[in-house]
């Protein structure tokens, strides 16, 4: 298979050096990139499956969501503006506990659904029935990083062993998929079950996913627990030896800091959920000081209340603008990169979110005269990512399939995935 | 001139009690709602001049921005990340020496393309050229509340002048515009000239708006030169005696809010520029708390980077709640009054906001089944505010005519305005 993409207005390669190319093509076999440019005449494209000309559009890394729990869509706007603990024990655990396989599959590919057509070609995700993720993942031609979320309590050493089974099974099955070990936190995951999912990780060569540090009340707890910040415990125990994305990330001192850069720990950066549940503002200006490579979440769609990576990236940024009261922090260009390679490199994924020769050929093409955002045009990436949204996506590409074409999808049926998440909602409210 | 609006899904009254109607309808005459409840049937239509018929979508008061300077759409992505004053001096300052009367007046337009697409119908804008503005809105079927800006520096005596001969013509010109005289900010009009200013509001009954306490170097500085807070400064020259509109109030103590609350001033919270601009989190949740009205502002498009109020009002929630790390703070139903009658409040803008018998028909129908956003329909203000954007407006209704029909723009020529625009902005760059 190959596919040539040309006369692309401009692309924006997000390499280290933030090279842009004028009038440029994009020329991909299988699911790589094999050559991009400024002028596709010198190629032969006589033996070319499929070309798609690209006036008018820009072309970027797809962005990579660097958390999420997918098939929390089926509970967007169910519960809101409640205190943390109410939220979770009242609303979101007790309609959890009723979520059948087939939910979690219908919930994950109405979230897949928003997130392609926002842009986003890679997504890492938490939660159970992972079997039904991984499912849909493959149905809908998206790329992931897959686990299964670990609460000892709940799971134990069943769950465990499900859940390196699941990961072990789902690393070969589909190359748009690898898999990671989920324990949940540090303060739902004793120090004893940890170094068990550690010791996995390194026997079998898994990498981590965990959220660390998300609330003020979770910093102390631990602290008051075991004499250590969150991430100082997760350091005595030896769990950032191991390739770790560490979810919000939002209490941290200067040595947490030190501790993440060291062990090269990728950070995501999840500003909406943060923000909407009162958790705070992270020191993600500081963490990139210190070289920790640090994408962006949108977390579950109920604390969100949308996977919308572009307003999620202007909200990042301007949250730490507002933090440090300065408005160079976190520019264009560096949301820009955490979007998209910045979000492939805190996942630990090789050859992703750069537009560049022999690198995954992820790739979305983004309409410049659509929307009276676009104009004027003085920045078109200023354009995309301060003042437009997820209705600029024109095209989408994963591992070298077009899933989106200007708007239409070519593995998903919207329709019945509407209307079977719309049943399915409905009828935990019932259960 | 009658119209009919029936089988509207739900209608958003925002009165004080948040009464919600199920299949309601809004029967409106002239450019007031006469009517309004929750079975059409007994009403005799046989004389509507039109009737729309709105299945599937639901209805509230079209939404109030408080401040904006809409012409700045010109400016749009031009300068992005800058210092403050860098910003100003280097960028927008010298761009904005060689508007012409005519950008403005186009910019403006692009500027209610945008803000009515987004389901804006009222508007605050203190800018120049404002007799261009007053054209733009006059045209657009917009309702306004302008005033020329007041530096006292470059606009003195004569600039007090042509604001006050604006202000007078204007008030009888249309009865979709309002007049308001507008000292720029206490930093750049001294005691003399504002109360020349608070003069001319007295003894012509014509409300003010001014920016007030953006950014700490401005709270500082005014402390330093008159001993006393910028808020504390304007009580002492009597401003708060005349209603006013006060824009920004990021940095404010105690006194200030009490001040603010006893003379019932008005408060555009503008929390997207605020963050971008890195000026600060207002103290709104305690403005509110001491029963300040407080409306929602977008600031220029330079500064924000669109003028989406629904974005706008998502994150004017979301960061009182990270602000206090608490997620009750400003939720979905004060942020939705915020944005409707609250934001005509602050403009002191009377029977406005609210969908009520003998209020002006200001009506936005919204469609609830358009975006993958829309699912499920566990709540469909929350997917509207915490999930949606501007792409979800469907209908706009300003003093009771249709200006926007499914997207389509009775007033206006969408392609002129972005052709005219794209052009003058490209051109103010090569001045």
């Amino acid at each position: 298979m190959s596919l040539l993409i040309k006369n692309i207005s401009e692309i924006y390669t997000m390499d280290k050096d933030f090279r842009k190319i004028q009038n440029g093509f994009i020329y991909i076999e299988n699911n790589k990139i094999k050559n991009i440019g400024s002028d596709h005449a010198e190629l032969n494209t006589d033996n070319t499956d499929h070309i798609i000309s690209a006036e008018g559009k820009i072309a970027l890394p797809g962005f990579v969501n660097c958390h999420t729990h997918t098939a929390m869509t089926l509970m967007r706007g169910y519960a809101d503006d409640l205190p943390l603990q109410t939220w979770l024990e009242e609303k979101i655990w007790p309609l959890e506990a009723n979520l059948s396989a087939k939910d979690v599959y219908w919930g994950t590919l109405l979230g897949i659904l928003e997130m392609i057509s926002s842009g986003v070609t890679t997504f890492c995700d938490m939660y159970f029935f992972m079997d039904q993720v991984a499912e849909a993942v493959k149905k809908s031609g998206m790329r992931a990083v897959l686990g299964i979320g670990l609460i000892e309590e709940q799971d134990g050493e069943k769950g465990l062993n499900e859940a390196l089974e699941f990961a072990l099974n789902h690393q070969s099955q589909s190359e748009r998929i690898s898999t990671v070990l989920s324990p949940h936190a540090p303060y739902t995951c004793s120090p004893a079950y940890l170094c068990d999912i550690i010791g996995l990780s390194k026997e079998y060569n898994i990498p981590l996913n965990i959220h660390v540090s998300e609330t003020k009340k979770e910093y102390d707890y631990i602290k008051k627990k075991y004499n250590r910040t969150p991430v100082q415990h997760l350091e005595n125990i030896g769990l950032w030896e191991r390739p770790t994305t560490a979810a919000h990330c939002v209490h941290l001192d200067e040595k947490d800091i030190g501790i993440l850069s060291k062990y090269e720990a990728g950070v995501s950066y999840n500003a909406q959920s943060n923000m909407k549940l009162g958790s705070g503002i992270a020191p993600i200006t500081e963490l990139i000081g210190e070289g920790v490579n640090v994408g962006l979440g949108t977390d579950g769609a109920s604390s969100n209340n949308n996977l919308d990576m572009i307003e999620e990236a202007r909200t990042a940024s301007y949250l730490q603008k507002v933090k440090h009261e300065d408005p160079t922090k976190l520019n264009l260009e560096k949301t820009a990169q955490m979007l998209t390679g910045g979000g492939a490199m805190a996942l630990h994924l090789q050859n992703l979110g750069i537009l560049k020769k022999n690198y995954l050929a992820d790739i979305i093409l983004i309409d410049i005269n659509k929307e009276f955002t676009d104009y004027p045009h003085h920045n078109n990436l200023s354009n995309l990512l301060y003042a437009g949204n997820r209705n600029k996506i024109d095209t989408v590409i994963i591992n070298g399939n077009i899933v989106m074409d200007q708007g239409d999808f070519l593995f998903l049926e919207p329709d019945r995935i509407l209307k079977e998440a719309e049943m399915r909602a409905s009828n935990l409210l019932k259960k």
